[in-house]
Protein backbone atom coordinates (compact mmCIF):
# COMPACT_ATOMS: atom_id res chain seq x y z
CA UNK A 1 0.00 0.00 0.00
CA UNK A 2 1.47 3.77 -0.88
CA UNK A 3 1.57 6.60 1.62
CA UNK A 4 2.38 10.09 2.14
CA UNK A 5 3.10 11.11 5.18
CA UNK A 6 6.00 13.05 7.38
CA UNK A 7 8.31 12.34 10.17
CA UNK A 8 10.17 15.00 12.69
CA UNK A 9 11.97 13.26 15.61
CA UNK A 10 12.66 15.17 18.40
CA UNK A 11 15.75 13.85 20.84
CA UNK A 12 15.06 14.95 24.65
CA UNK A 13 18.09 15.99 26.46
CA UNK A 14 20.50 16.35 23.29
CA UNK A 15 21.32 19.85 23.75
CA UNK A 16 19.64 22.88 22.31
CA UNK A 17 20.54 21.60 18.69
CA UNK A 18 19.54 18.85 16.93
CA UNK A 19 21.28 18.77 13.68
CA UNK A 20 23.12 15.74 13.77
CA UNK A 21 20.05 13.99 14.59
CA UNK A 22 18.25 15.39 11.31
CA UNK A 23 21.06 14.79 8.77
CA UNK A 24 21.04 10.98 10.44
CA UNK A 25 17.44 10.41 9.88
CA UNK A 26 17.20 11.67 6.88
CA UNK A 27 19.73 8.98 5.52
CA UNK A 28 18.13 6.37 7.06
CA UNK A 29 14.88 7.63 4.68
CA UNK A 30 16.80 8.04 1.66
CA UNK A 31 18.71 4.52 2.09
CA UNK A 32 15.41 3.17 2.49
CA UNK A 33 14.68 4.40 -1.19
CA UNK A 34 11.71 6.57 0.37
CA UNK A 35 11.05 9.47 -1.71
CA UNK A 36 12.01 12.20 1.00
CA UNK A 37 11.97 16.29 1.47
CA UNK A 38 12.65 17.97 4.23
CA UNK A 39 10.77 20.92 5.22
CA UNK A 40 11.19 23.22 7.98
CA UNK A 41 8.91 21.08 10.70
CA UNK A 42 10.17 17.66 9.54
CA UNK A 43 10.33 15.19 6.26
CA UNK A 44 7.84 14.69 3.86
CA UNK A 45 7.89 11.24 2.86
CA UNK A 46 6.21 9.18 0.15
CA UNK A 47 6.38 5.25 -0.48
CA UNK A 48 5.44 1.92 0.65
CA UNK A 49 3.90 2.10 4.02
CA UNK A 50 5.88 -1.06 4.96
CA UNK A 51 9.22 1.06 3.68
CA UNK A 52 8.13 4.01 5.78
CA UNK A 53 7.17 2.31 9.40
CA UNK A 54 10.57 0.06 8.74
CA UNK A 55 12.65 3.17 8.77
CA UNK A 56 10.86 5.07 11.86
CA UNK A 57 12.21 1.66 13.59
CA UNK A 58 15.52 1.96 12.25
CA UNK A 59 15.75 5.28 12.67
CA UNK A 60 14.81 4.67 16.84
CA UNK A 61 17.28 2.19 16.81
CA UNK A 62 20.10 3.96 14.74
CA UNK A 63 19.54 7.36 17.02
CA UNK A 64 19.64 5.47 20.28
CA UNK A 65 22.83 3.04 19.07
CA UNK A 66 24.76 6.76 18.38
CA UNK A 67 23.82 7.82 22.04
CA UNK A 68 20.19 9.83 22.11
CA UNK A 69 19.11 8.71 25.41
CA UNK A 70 15.28 9.74 24.57
CA UNK A 71 13.20 10.38 21.18
CA UNK A 72 10.10 10.91 20.30
CA UNK A 73 9.25 10.44 16.81
CA UNK A 74 5.66 12.53 14.77
CA UNK A 75 4.95 10.38 12.24
CA UNK A 76 2.01 10.99 9.73
CA UNK A 77 0.46 8.56 7.69
CA UNK A 78 -1.89 8.98 5.01
CA UNK A 79 -3.62 6.68 2.41
CA UNK A 80 -5.96 6.80 0.32
CA UNK A 81 -7.96 4.49 -2.04
CA UNK A 82 -9.65 6.84 -4.88
CA UNK A 83 -6.29 7.36 -6.51
CA UNK A 84 -2.35 7.03 -6.19
CA UNK A 85 -1.04 9.01 -2.59
CA UNK A 86 1.26 11.47 -3.51
CA UNK A 87 3.22 14.71 -2.43
CA UNK A 88 3.38 16.00 -6.10
CA UNK A 89 -0.57 15.51 -5.71
CA UNK A 90 -1.23 17.14 -2.44
CA UNK A 91 0.65 20.11 -3.09
CA UNK A 92 -1.42 20.19 -6.50
CA UNK A 93 -4.39 20.53 -4.91
CA UNK A 94 -3.46 23.63 -3.07
CA UNK A 95 -2.99 25.58 -5.53
CA UNK A 96 -6.02 25.19 -8.29
CA UNK B 1 12.39 -2.04 21.59
CA UNK B 2 9.48 -1.09 24.29
CA UNK B 3 7.94 2.18 23.05
CA UNK B 4 4.94 4.46 24.26
CA UNK B 5 3.04 6.19 21.53
CA UNK B 6 -0.01 7.70 20.85
CA UNK B 7 -2.03 6.86 18.20
CA UNK B 8 -5.70 8.81 16.17
CA UNK B 9 -7.03 7.88 13.24
CA UNK B 10 -8.78 10.31 10.98
CA UNK B 11 -10.94 9.33 8.14
CA UNK B 12 -11.72 12.10 5.60
CA UNK B 13 -14.61 12.04 3.54
CA UNK B 14 -16.17 9.75 6.11
CA UNK B 15 -19.39 11.75 7.48
CA UNK B 16 -19.21 13.54 10.75
CA UNK B 17 -19.65 10.80 12.89
CA UNK B 18 -15.91 8.82 13.18
CA UNK B 19 -16.99 6.71 15.77
CA UNK B 20 -17.21 3.23 14.00
CA UNK B 21 -13.59 3.68 12.81
CA UNK B 22 -12.25 4.74 16.22
CA UNK B 23 -13.76 1.36 17.71
CA UNK B 24 -12.07 -0.52 14.94
CA UNK B 25 -8.80 0.83 15.34
CA UNK B 26 -9.27 0.23 19.20
CA UNK B 27 -10.04 -3.80 18.20
CA UNK B 28 -6.59 -4.25 16.05
CA UNK B 29 -4.42 -2.55 18.78
CA UNK B 30 -6.22 -4.72 21.09
CA UNK B 31 -5.83 -7.75 19.18
CA UNK B 32 -2.14 -7.00 18.35
CA UNK B 33 -1.27 -7.22 22.07
CA UNK B 34 -0.28 -4.01 22.71
CA UNK B 35 -1.69 -1.71 25.95
CA UNK B 36 -4.06 0.46 24.45
CA UNK B 37 -5.80 3.46 26.53
CA UNK B 38 -8.48 5.47 25.37
CA UNK B 39 -8.57 8.89 25.84
CA UNK B 40 -10.41 11.66 24.34
CA UNK B 41 -7.83 13.00 21.44
CA UNK B 42 -6.22 9.71 20.51
CA UNK B 43 -4.97 6.23 22.34
CA UNK B 44 -2.13 5.93 24.54
CA UNK B 45 0.36 3.08 23.51
CA UNK B 46 2.09 0.58 25.59
CA UNK B 47 4.37 -2.38 23.66
CA UNK B 48 7.23 -3.55 21.04
CA UNK B 49 7.85 -1.01 18.71
CA UNK B 50 7.44 -3.52 16.19
CA UNK B 51 4.15 -4.43 17.54
CA UNK B 52 2.73 -1.01 17.38
CA UNK B 53 4.09 -0.24 13.66
CA UNK B 54 2.20 -3.13 12.28
CA UNK B 55 -0.74 -2.38 14.18
CA UNK B 56 -1.26 1.18 12.25
CA UNK B 57 0.04 -0.50 9.36
CA UNK B 58 -3.21 -3.52 9.75
CA UNK B 59 -5.33 -0.33 10.89
CA UNK B 60 -4.78 1.23 7.36
CA UNK B 61 -5.46 -1.81 5.46
CA UNK B 62 -8.73 -2.86 7.71
CA UNK B 63 -10.83 0.38 7.83
CA UNK B 64 -9.75 0.65 3.72
CA UNK B 65 -11.21 -2.42 3.26
CA UNK B 66 -14.25 -1.30 5.36
CA UNK B 67 -14.92 1.27 2.83
CA UNK B 68 -12.52 4.33 4.19
CA UNK B 69 -11.61 6.23 1.20
CA UNK B 70 -9.14 8.64 2.68
CA UNK B 71 -7.04 7.85 6.34
CA UNK B 72 -5.05 9.89 8.35
CA UNK B 73 -2.93 8.66 11.22
CA UNK B 74 -1.08 10.68 13.97
CA UNK B 75 1.31 8.48 15.40
CA UNK B 76 3.57 9.41 18.15
CA UNK B 77 6.57 6.84 18.94
CA UNK B 78 8.90 7.41 22.27
CA UNK B 79 11.93 5.40 22.95
CA UNK B 80 14.10 5.86 25.75
CA UNK B 81 17.49 3.63 26.81
CA UNK B 82 17.91 4.84 30.38
CA UNK B 83 14.80 2.71 31.78
CA UNK B 84 11.92 0.81 30.44
CA UNK B 85 9.56 3.16 28.86
CA UNK B 86 5.88 2.76 30.17
CA UNK B 87 2.70 4.77 30.19
CA UNK B 88 2.25 4.31 33.91
CA UNK B 89 6.30 5.99 34.41
CA UNK B 90 4.86 9.14 32.23
CA UNK B 91 1.75 9.73 33.80
CA UNK B 92 3.91 9.43 37.70
CA UNK B 93 6.36 12.13 35.68
CA UNK B 94 3.68 14.76 36.02
CA UNK B 95 2.45 13.92 39.72
CA UNK B 96 5.80 14.85 41.61
CA UNK C 1 -16.22 29.13 20.61
CA UNK C 2 -15.78 26.36 22.64
CA UNK C 3 -12.91 23.77 21.47
CA UNK C 4 -11.49 20.50 22.88
CA UNK C 5 -7.90 20.02 22.25
CA UNK C 6 -4.58 18.22 23.39
CA UNK C 7 -1.31 20.04 24.35
CA UNK C 8 1.95 18.64 24.56
CA UNK C 9 5.09 20.78 25.42
CA UNK C 10 8.61 19.43 24.96
CA UNK C 11 11.77 21.39 26.24
CA UNK C 12 14.62 20.92 24.03
CA UNK C 13 17.82 20.81 25.14
CA UNK C 14 16.60 20.87 29.16
CA UNK C 15 17.66 17.49 30.07
CA UNK C 16 16.20 13.87 29.77
CA UNK C 17 13.80 14.84 32.58
CA UNK C 18 10.53 17.26 31.53
CA UNK C 19 9.03 16.53 34.59
CA UNK C 20 9.02 20.51 36.06
CA UNK C 21 7.92 21.44 32.57
CA UNK C 22 4.85 19.43 32.27
CA UNK C 23 4.02 20.91 36.10
CA UNK C 24 4.33 24.24 35.25
CA UNK C 25 2.02 23.91 31.21
CA UNK C 26 -0.16 22.11 33.71
CA UNK C 27 -0.77 24.68 36.42
CA UNK C 28 -0.99 27.60 33.70
CA UNK C 29 -3.89 25.72 32.23
CA UNK C 30 -5.65 25.04 35.33
CA UNK C 31 -5.32 28.86 36.47
CA UNK C 32 -6.79 29.67 33.15
CA UNK C 33 -10.02 27.90 34.11
CA UNK C 34 -9.69 25.28 31.48
CA UNK C 35 -10.40 21.47 31.71
CA UNK C 36 -7.64 19.72 31.32
CA UNK C 37 -6.85 16.18 32.28
CA UNK C 38 -3.26 15.03 31.77
CA UNK C 39 -2.77 11.68 29.72
CA UNK C 40 0.32 9.87 28.92
CA UNK C 41 1.20 11.88 26.08
CA UNK C 42 -0.01 15.48 26.23
CA UNK C 43 -2.50 17.16 28.52
CA UNK C 44 -6.61 17.19 26.77
CA UNK C 45 -8.37 20.62 27.29
CA UNK C 46 -11.58 21.74 27.13
CA UNK C 47 -12.77 25.51 27.30
CA UNK C 48 -13.18 28.31 24.99
CA UNK C 49 -10.54 28.26 21.90
CA UNK C 50 -9.49 32.30 23.11
CA UNK C 51 -8.72 30.49 26.34
CA UNK C 52 -6.86 27.47 25.55
CA UNK C 53 -4.98 29.69 22.70
CA UNK C 54 -3.82 32.22 25.41
CA UNK C 55 -2.73 29.64 27.75
CA UNK C 56 -0.30 28.58 24.95
CA UNK C 57 1.25 31.48 24.68
CA UNK C 58 1.37 31.76 28.24
CA UNK C 59 3.00 28.20 28.53
CA UNK C 60 5.04 29.36 25.93
CA UNK C 61 6.61 33.24 27.91
CA UNK C 62 6.47 31.07 31.15
CA UNK C 63 8.92 28.07 30.44
CA UNK C 64 11.36 30.02 28.57
CA UNK C 65 11.38 32.88 31.75
CA UNK C 66 12.23 30.13 33.59
CA UNK C 67 15.56 29.25 31.60
CA UNK C 68 13.88 26.74 28.81
CA UNK C 69 15.74 27.64 25.56
CA UNK C 70 13.62 25.87 22.82
CA UNK C 71 10.63 24.95 23.17
CA UNK C 72 7.85 22.98 21.07
CA UNK C 73 4.45 22.42 21.72
CA UNK C 74 1.84 20.06 19.68
CA UNK C 75 -1.31 21.91 19.82
CA UNK C 76 -4.76 20.06 18.88
CA UNK C 77 -7.63 21.88 18.62
CA UNK C 78 -11.06 20.81 18.02
CA UNK C 79 -14.34 22.54 17.43
CA UNK C 80 -17.49 21.57 15.84
CA UNK C 81 -21.12 22.97 14.62
CA UNK C 82 -23.21 20.46 15.20
CA UNK C 83 -23.27 19.87 19.16
CA UNK C 84 -21.46 21.45 21.76
CA UNK C 85 -17.85 19.97 22.19
CA UNK C 86 -17.01 18.44 25.63
CA UNK C 87 -13.96 15.86 26.21
CA UNK C 88 -16.32 13.86 28.15
CA UNK C 89 -18.54 13.24 24.42
CA UNK C 90 -15.80 12.59 22.49
CA UNK C 91 -14.95 9.46 25.23
CA UNK C 92 -18.47 8.10 25.24
CA UNK C 93 -18.09 8.17 21.46
CA UNK C 94 -15.34 5.13 21.50
CA UNK C 95 -17.60 2.63 23.77
CA UNK C 96 -21.00 2.66 21.72
CA UNK D 1 7.88 36.72 20.86
CA UNK D 2 8.62 35.44 17.52
CA UNK D 3 7.74 31.75 16.55
CA UNK D 4 7.98 29.22 13.96
CA UNK D 5 5.59 26.49 13.70
CA UNK D 6 3.34 24.72 11.30
CA UNK D 7 -0.42 24.69 10.52
CA UNK D 8 -2.48 21.29 9.23
CA UNK D 9 -6.28 21.89 9.07
CA UNK D 10 -8.65 18.51 8.38
CA UNK D 11 -12.24 18.94 8.02
CA UNK D 12 -14.45 16.00 9.41
CA UNK D 13 -17.50 14.89 7.26
CA UNK D 14 -16.58 17.84 4.37
CA UNK D 15 -16.18 14.90 1.39
CA UNK D 16 -12.99 13.58 0.27
CA UNK D 17 -11.09 16.67 -1.29
CA UNK D 18 -10.29 19.26 1.41
CA UNK D 19 -8.83 21.73 -1.47
CA UNK D 20 -11.02 24.76 -0.48
CA UNK D 21 -10.24 24.72 2.78
CA UNK D 22 -6.96 24.37 2.65
CA UNK D 23 -7.10 27.37 0.05
CA UNK D 24 -8.99 29.25 2.63
CA UNK D 25 -6.90 28.97 5.77
CA UNK D 26 -3.45 29.84 3.08
CA UNK D 27 -5.28 33.16 2.90
CA UNK D 28 -6.09 33.30 6.34
CA UNK D 29 -2.38 33.24 7.31
CA UNK D 30 -1.20 35.47 4.30
CA UNK D 31 -3.80 38.47 5.37
CA UNK D 32 -2.15 38.44 8.99
CA UNK D 33 1.22 38.96 7.54
CA UNK D 34 2.37 35.79 8.53
CA UNK D 35 4.94 33.75 6.63
CA UNK D 36 3.41 30.93 5.56
CA UNK D 37 4.87 28.43 3.03
CA UNK D 38 2.58 25.42 2.14
CA UNK D 39 4.32 21.64 1.73
CA UNK D 40 2.52 18.63 1.17
CA UNK D 41 1.42 17.67 4.48
CA UNK D 42 0.54 21.12 6.40
CA UNK D 43 2.03 24.52 5.79
CA UNK D 44 4.81 26.36 7.49
CA UNK D 45 4.72 29.22 9.18
CA UNK D 46 6.85 32.20 10.81
CA UNK D 47 5.45 35.14 12.34
CA UNK D 48 4.55 36.65 16.06
CA UNK D 49 3.37 34.06 18.02
CA UNK D 50 0.38 35.99 18.72
CA UNK D 51 -0.81 36.03 14.90
CA UNK D 52 -0.52 32.94 14.65
CA UNK D 53 -2.43 32.18 17.63
CA UNK D 54 -5.55 34.54 16.10
CA UNK D 55 -4.77 33.10 12.81
CA UNK D 56 -5.66 29.41 13.98
CA UNK D 57 -8.53 31.38 16.00
CA UNK D 58 -10.04 33.18 12.59
CA UNK D 59 -9.54 29.69 10.33
CA UNK D 60 -11.70 28.09 12.70
CA UNK D 61 -14.34 30.71 13.03
CA UNK D 62 -13.98 31.36 8.64
CA UNK D 63 -14.43 27.69 7.82
CA UNK D 64 -17.14 27.12 10.18
CA UNK D 65 -18.88 30.15 9.06
CA UNK D 66 -18.53 28.40 5.36
CA UNK D 67 -20.14 25.54 6.35
CA UNK D 68 -17.26 23.22 7.73
CA UNK D 69 -18.79 21.13 10.87
CA UNK D 70 -16.45 19.39 12.42
CA UNK D 71 -12.58 20.85 12.46
CA UNK D 72 -9.29 20.23 13.44
CA UNK D 73 -6.19 21.51 13.76
CA UNK D 74 -2.56 20.39 13.96
CA UNK D 75 -0.81 23.24 15.63
CA UNK D 76 3.36 23.13 16.24
CA UNK D 77 4.46 26.12 17.66
CA UNK D 78 8.64 26.25 18.18
CA UNK D 79 10.13 29.35 20.04
CA UNK D 80 13.91 30.16 21.26
CA UNK D 81 15.45 32.34 23.15
CA UNK D 82 19.15 31.28 22.10
CA UNK D 83 18.25 33.08 18.39
CA UNK D 84 15.62 34.64 16.21
CA UNK D 85 13.55 31.67 15.25
CA UNK D 86 12.87 31.58 11.56
CA UNK D 87 11.87 28.90 9.14
CA UNK D 88 15.17 29.41 6.69
CA UNK D 89 17.18 28.67 9.95
CA UNK D 90 15.42 25.48 10.45
CA UNK D 91 16.21 24.08 7.11
CA UNK D 92 19.93 25.43 7.01
CA UNK D 93 20.33 23.45 10.43
CA UNK D 94 19.83 20.47 8.18
CA UNK D 95 21.89 20.65 5.43
CA UNK D 96 25.63 21.26 7.58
Amino acid sequence: MKATGDIQCIPIGSGVSVRKEVKCAHAILQQAGINATLHPNGTAVEGELDDILEAVRRIHETLHAEGVVRLVSYVKIATRTDKDPSLAGKLFVTHD
